[in-house]
């Protein structure tokens, strides 16, 4: 039976959410139990005339809750008592916990994970792994997408490794396609650090690397890893997210504008709610923060129930798999170099 | 009568489309002259029995041509009778000439424009401002997208400047709303070039500054200046464009794969016409390179004339308004600030 953690609050839909998805994942995965951390009462209101396995969950109270707005390193030391501190703690202190799932603070998350739980061996900085769906059906990784916005082209390289131990393991991508996000396909296109991260992707043989990408085929189909620094990797990953939903906000607004529209539509409709479901991120989990020795997975803020079980499929799935073996075999190999 | 050069080499569709442009602003603007540069030959078969003012056109013959893969800095040294290096040549040393256009490598443009082309007085480093349009009607530019991977706070508050008074000059937006592009709404998100570069666009009264935007909103109609360094305004234009065409793409080919779609997109033709006009970057002209004493707009590469004739059109406003003079009294006020 793997035990995965749930910080309750913390999401836009908070408390509720985060159960419903919790129930989803139960009745889903036959060999996991959860641990639920928040607070008791709310808890149990939301649970009450429910139907699960109460063997296989348990609510473990913690009152205060870290708002979005809060100091990160302010929130990690003074709200002990809070749903993602507990949970945090648990997750460091209890050998038979493998994984915790937060829809809460990326900010506060980061920082505790960084400053609580242990790095796998030889890793400079974890680094979140979000994923999108490609136009050929497939799926990307993006790594780092957010927890550091400076990098040297030693950490870079690390990214493209834990990245892609994480494709293949998890969602099955074999030999997955790294490249590097820069602002132009040649080598010495960018800043010094990518020019050298290029250098350091193109000598990892256990990597496939496939050289520089423009931002403009992410979802082409062409790589199954994204290798970016935290602050364009955000940029990456955010704008895709904000233009697809603003596109599809103005189909929506266009299509009611006339009524030929509205009757076109209709005979669309099938068509456009797939649309909207393919672009729907809550189908696709959250993010990873990849390079610890246990498993940390960031939901959406706006997480919604579907969203949550996905992200504590993706901790059973972090959890069945043996990345974290794997990514310190290839990491250590090239840990003599300096950073 | 303004003077403008046309580099007619180098881009996808050159020189056929950068002439088409050209007639096509030559029957727009009737106070505007033409000096088209590249292979006489060449040129004069494009316009072989076209009708247009032969008084404000003029051939200066250039019979070599940059390359895309070609570096910049050799380009620049090395093919003095290409195309755009005639044009650049002339703007430097010809009084009368204001503006040119090039659709050709992005690099060799920049580095020649660096080189050869004065700047405004106290301009650190020009930037590219392209422009994007906004669900709610408006347009957005980005400042810097390309031209400058890394910068310092100054260089990013006066891309601020130099992008507000354009937008502002140009576009008739009054008061520009201007943002910097982040990983978090909060003023102490990203990296200490970011930080920092908050607290300068706080500090000047010039600018109606409000604070940082996340990428996900980039198209909310919320902003009408994005301040960002070259990387990441970069991959923030490119994300944008590349994810609706993507998205277009995908829709037509669901489109045709069932009959009853094919029936109601039949019903929706027009708009869907719309949809794809919307988002054609074609419509939308080119990059301004800000911060020159001179006029350098960069079409994309994949222009076509419609796209040539709005960059013409850019080039002809930027001489018409009084961009340059509006900068420099700005950007002198903070030119004490070390950088």
């Amino acid at each position: 039976m793997l035990k995965v953690l749930l910080d309750c609050f913390g999401g836009d839909h908070s408390p509720e959410a985060n159960v419903e998805g919790a129930l989803a994942a139960l009745d889903r995965l036959s060999d996991i139990s959860l641990i639920l951390t928040g607070d008791e009462a709310a808890l149990k209101r939301c649970l009450d005339g429910r139907r699960y396995d109460a063997g296989r969950l348990e609510i473990v109270h913690a009152p205060e809750v870290i708002g979005c707005d809060e100091k990160p390193i302010d929130a990690v030391r003074l709200k002990k008592d809070s749903s993602m501190m507990k949970a945090i703690r648990l997750l460091r202190d209890d050998e038979g916990i493998g994984a915790m799932v937060s829809t809460g603070s990326t900010g506060a998350l980061v920082a505790a994970a960084l400053t609580r739980i242990g790095r796998i061996r030889g890793v400079i900085r974890p680094a979140f792994c979000p994923i999108l769906p490609t136009m050929s059906g497939g799926l990307v990784g993006i790594c780092d997408s957010g927890a550091n916005v400076e990098v040297s082209p030693e950490m870079l390289r690390q990214f493209g490794i834990m990245a892609s131990v994480y494709m293949e393991g998890v969602y099955g991508v074999s030999q997955p396609r790294v490249s590097l996000l820069n602002v132009g396909k040649e080598a010495e296109k960018g800043d010094e650090i990518h020019q050298q991260a290029h250098i350091l992707l193109s000598n990892t043989p256990e990597l496939n690397f496939v050289g520089n990408m423009e931002s403009r085929d992410l979802l082409g189909g062409s790589y199954d890893v994204v290798v970016a620094d935290g602050f364009s990797g955000n940029v990456l990953v955010k704008t895709t997210e904000g233009t697809a939903l603003q596109l599809l906000g103005k189909l929506k607004k266009d299509i009611y504008s006339r009524t030929l529209y509205k009757l076109g539509a209709l005979l669309m409709k099938k068509m456009f709610a797939d649309e909207k479901e393919f672009m729907n991120y809550q189908n696709y989990g959250g993010s990873v923060l990849l390079g610890l020795e246990k498993t940390v997975v960031k939901g959406h803020g706006s997480a919604k129930a579907v969203s949550v079980a996905k992200c504590i499929e993706q901790a059973y799935r972090m959890e069945t798999s043996s990345i974290a073996a794997r990514t310190e075999e290839i990491i250590m190999k090239y840990e003599h170099y300096d950073y």
